[in-house]
């Protein structure tokens, strides 16, 4: 079953500098993270009362078995050390089993 | 471009009757939605310090446009109104495009 990883910035002091220093280096630092097999995000808006996050990322992978060893392998320790390189405004990880109910 | 809503449910009163209620009332009338390509969902546990949310579903349309027409739908207006019958523990909606960067 395919584990999520759900990543949200909240909004950077300087939202240029953030989207250059994630398109420019945290992506590709992402993308090398073994047993990724899909990869996206987009900058919210919110719907309703609640704040939106200034971006959100999902990293999806095969099972929370790939799941773990990616994010525990070189690679994994990488990405997750860069985030405090650019994240001013923080960012909340949670991760879950991807159950499709599309019908 | 894919436009994705995305709901997160904080921690309900009683998880067992939102459970029941997301699955029996809920995902039905979700599912309903003009122009929902996909509908996936997961309960999340976090990563790191910050809460994760209880319950985070996903609602991909083929655009920003089929978004908003399906949420100013009936069905849509049907799924919205459903929320505040189950939704104890509050709930944050956010939307975006969806950029794959998979690479």
């Amino acid at each position: 079953m395919t584990h999520r990883l759900l990543v949200q910035y909240g909004r950077p002091t300087d939202p240029a500098a953030f989207d250059r220093h994630y398109r420019d280096v945290h992506v590709p630092l992402a993308r090398a993270i073994p047993g990724l097999v899909r990869f996206e995000l987009g900058h919210a808006e919110a719907l309703g009362e609640a704040a939106a996050p200034y971006l959100v990322a999902t990293l999806d992978f095969e099972s929370a078995e790939a799941f773990a060893a990616g994010m525990q392998s070189p690679e994994g320790a990488a990405a997750a050390g860069d985030v405090g390189n650019f994240a001013t405004g923080g960012a909340t990880l949670s991760h879950y089993d991807v159950e499709d109910v599309t019908g």
